[in-house]
């Protein structure tokens, strides 16, 4: 490793630049002789993490197939691939209009925006570019949380509806109610009250959760999944190497989730990282932990959720928080995680296959609270209680959560009856039996492997 | 999110750079404090670029591995780790100067160029080792194009020998024809007439398209794959979720391919993203909507391969079109491809395993057509037919396309009849149908399961 | 590819720094305005550095799981989540002072400076977060590495002792000795000597590899991996082609690993991009060409292997060798890996399951002298014996080399002993012919699929 370049450039470059302060014309500047503007450099920054979010995609989509069975594994495969690639064009169309649209009630903003809004002969209309593409990628994340929690009996027509209802109404309007002012002159109601969710627990992950806890109810459990006498009983997921690789792909793709939350080339972008980082390992941690006292085993699946639960808990306070404190969200998330799948799972019955209600709804919703705690002088813009900060942080971090958890789950519980009147949301039970794959998609995924149902 | 670091931090360098260039001499300087050149930023995207094109690697071998017998993939994977790790170091020796080295006629560069162009102690220098890192990776991808498209029956030993014609003649002789200016002093001549093609749609992606053509018709199908009577059978891939992770990789990877084409840090990286990722939905949409009109069925590899036949497609205008323009685009390779895997399976009977001719061939010449009319103004440097630009445009990117096409089709088909007579192409019957990894490699790639042979 | 932008984008921002510098008041600056600072460009360079290191977590993970058997799957996958998850919070806590704290004796820094150093209100503060979240992911890299070697018949628990001594001590300790001064204003007792070790040969790679010997040598050899006479049996990976693609993603992941070891953003990071490429493919083309010969066949595990030994050899000297001398350097790595697996296999009878003593140990060891001797004028800062360096370079390389060898190998000796006598290194026999991770973990990774046990 060596400074020594780093040491030369600077002063090259500023003598150049004082040479040209004082002595040349403009024209004389060769293309490459000047300093990177700070707006270029926040253009790299959101670039990258447009480019890291996206990468979200195939970490949900190996998480989603390989924690469920075999004969479903083209269909849950598909449904992610669908909600990014028709979520996208819609977002583009009319969700991001909604959602940082100019907002004269604090409600949701003006969906006729998108197609005008940005000219490419100047820097903002690049700028906005810029930031479009961030922002379509925080869209596509939370819409394909939703394709887990109904894997493995929805049908993909139906499926297909819900998301749009997601991509162009859900998620923009609650994000326009905590985001707005990123882009707009205009604030959301939740936002002007001080609401803190830096990268989006609340906005992307918990709406993502709620609206499929609505939905999991919605369609049922899966065939053979509770008793007649109401015990639930496990059903394997097929690949947990696939989920191994999900879990790591979204941690790396976390990164760019948080740290480039900043959209600009500051020096923050470390910290985010660190915070980022140890909240994803301390999930880990206490989620084996717990998990290895319930059962007496430390069990994969169940630890490899905490790892991401521990992330979706850390990315409202990433820039908030000390690293210290993301330590401790962190922990807290990867235990609650574990009972949160428990409960759902067994006390009320919900059956979610891949634990994604619990990661993203229960910890997104924590993880936006526990800010109002830790938020730690000198790391971002707010003090939290443990540090002497004002009570009614506390107060506003919750508002802001359940408000969007309210909307959330009500607004996709509507989404997905209404979608079940006019096409039917569940699939017949023999297409269930026999898997999505062969008879909604005409194809064996896994051709020449011996694979037995496993109900 | 927050741009209160962003808001202070350039004032602070503003006033440091002020105060230096009244009161300061340089040496007095220190390391971190002086402003990043537009150079090095300029080094950051590029990097950055070089860095996800070598990721389409994973993603090529991915999908080829996937949508192939399980019997042959080991086999795959080492062709395609081969292509990469012997035609890198060739690009380095020789095909780098043919492609950029002075070009006096305008047909190829220099081929002794290589060895001696770059001083690293100077910027320029330096500047010209990332621009090699950035084109070594783009040369990777024409050359494992190929592989697909000869998949199951070809000999590793062929194999190996066309590749290196690839990548020292084939590649870099076409390449220079179009792109020969953006290093050296010198045009080659479709560049001269105006040919746009921003990414490579025709530059990288067709001609791995077109010389895989050649060589499927050259090594003739796989045992099986049509009947006494001429039908074709259908030969499924043997993991399908490989195939969703590595067209998600390609996609992830394909950011770096499109908006780092800039080789500059400046605004335009974002928009191109937005068409980038646009087109790649499109294309997904509109063959899983049109394999679903044509069998009854949304068929996962078939929409798959619609994702990266939008992708091939925006890439030669992705800097050019708006993102509504890079919509209609996408749309189209989607639509296109499906009925082109089809017509080349169904009626040439062409064994193109994975499709890729169609993807990269068939959309990589027409995605470069399409810029001729979706060139929008304000975006890029040029005006389509669409926006009332003049139609010479068309006739120059017609004749840059189909110049490329015939050029890497004939010496592809010269190359492949060659090295048959030389070596030979095709394993034996029996090699075949055992399949190429335990005969060719000595190994079984999926040790311990039990898998079936279809044929 | 366009200049346009880059091209006036700089005019711009110049003529606005001198609008400034004459007329206006540093208030009336808009956010965006200003140039980036060198500062700010660097933490671009490091945080990506981080980014990509954390992403050879799936790469080891894979390469890992893929070349062990299917009934071991889930356990590797826990311990390399493991490693990485326990690892980083302690080296937070107590191992990167260990590493860059104050270092009085040049033989280990200040443990107790990590939580008090980084001031987020500072600039420096904050640089000292970026350089720590880049150097937590060295550590994890060091750490993983161990897995491989113990890899089918090591305790769970055993391996967590065994990994947190490794992140707080021997990893920091012996990391001390050669970097130290990258971030204290004191220096290791081998840095002194002038050691080169730019992104970690020896540092990182070399340590994990020697550790991982000491842990194979004391756990001893799977039950059946040696006959009664003595001849080592093959035990073949049961996933392949996720092999393949941990390669691939380790590869990638490399560049930020190299390139971004410059911790700043100048020039360099494009020739040591190229230097990087050139030894992993020239590893892996000599890898497959050497087991050909001495087998018949072109083995893909074998050549995959030979790809990572380029990169692990070329890692120490990437900044400090030219291309051509990486390719010397990458070739050489690529059959040494060869002979030294098949030596330590069949020679020494130790049973290392994924080849990382070799590959890491003996490459990181071998690149890091080798530098002595490729270390090129005008690149990086040294010269070697090749070029008509002093022969004392070549000392010095030994000597650290072989003093962090020793270093490692000793402390993962006694480590590992002291865990065994512990908790007991092995687990029983019983469990080992199950598989771990039905009887550790209490699952089965592939659920459904028919796996047949192979020993």
């Amino acid at each position: 490793m060596s400074s020594t370049s780093g040491g030369t450039a600077p002063i090259r470059s500023v003598l150049t630049l004082l040479a040209i302060a004082i002595l040349a014309p403009a024209a004389a500047f060769a293309d490459d002789g000047g300093a990177l503007s700070q707006r270029h450099g926040n253009v790299i920054i959101t670039l990258l993490g447009g480019m890291l979010v996206m990468f979200m995609q195939p970490g949900f989509a190996l998480v989603e197939c390989g924690l469920t069975r075999a004969k479903n594994a083209g269909n849950i495969l598909m449904k992610n691939f669908l909600d990014f690639s028709l979520g996208t064009p819609l977002f583009f169309l009319v969700g991001f209009g909604v959602m940082f649209g100019a907002n004269a009630t604090g409600f949701f903003g003006n969906p006729s925006f998108c197609l005008s809004f940005a000219d490419p002969a100047t820097e903002d209309g690049l700028w906005a570019w810029t930031f479009f593409f961030f922002q379509t990628m925080f869209c596509a994340t939370a819409a394909t949380i939703v394709s887990g929690c109904v894997a493995e009996r929805t049908d993909f027509k139906a499926y297909i509806l819900v998301s749009v209802i997601v991509s162009v109404f859900i998620y923009p309007v609650s994000g326009s109610w905590c985001w707005n002012g990123l882009f707009a002159e205009t604030k959301g109601w939740i936002e002007s009250l001080g609401f803190i969710d830096f990268a989006g627990s609340t906005v992307v992950h918990s709406v993502g959760g709620w609206i499929g806890l609505a939905g999991a109810i919605c369609v049922g459990p899966r065939l053979g999944k509770y008793t007649a006498d109401g015990r639930a009983r496990a059903i394997p997921g097929h690949n947990i190497p696939l989920v191994a690789l999900g879990v790591l792909i979204l941690w790396f793709a976390w990164f760019g989730f948080n740290c480039c939350s900043t959209t600009a080339a500051d020096g923050t972008v470390g910290y985010i990282g660190v915070n980022t980082c140890l909240a994803a390992c301390m999930g880990f941690v206490t989620a084996m932990v717990t998990i290895w006292f319930i059962t007496g085993k430390p069990d994969p699946s169940m630890s490899m959720n905490g790892c991401l639960a521990g992330l979706v808990g850390i990315t409202a306070g990433c820039f908030e928080v000390s690293p210290s404190g993301s330590i401790f969200i962190g922990a807290m998330c990867g235990v609650v995680v574990v009972f949160s799948v428990l409960f759902l799972d067994q006390k009320l019955r919900v059956d979610d296959p891949v634990g994604a209600v619990s990661v993203h709804g229960v910890c997104g919703t924590l993880g936006s609270i526990l800010v109002a705690f830790f938020a730690a002088p000198g790391y971002g813009e707010s003090v939290g209680i443990l540090y002497g900060g004002d009570a009614h942080i506390l107060l506003v971090q919750i508002i802001g959560a359940f408000a969007v958890a309210v909307w959330a789950f009500v607004t996709g519980f509507i989404a997905f009856k209404i979608v079940d009147k006019v096409v039917g949301l569940r699939v017949s039970r023999e297409v269930e039996l026999k898997g999505l794959d062969i008879t909604e998609h005409g194809t064996d995924v896994y051709s020449g492997f011996q694979i037995f149902s496993n109900e």
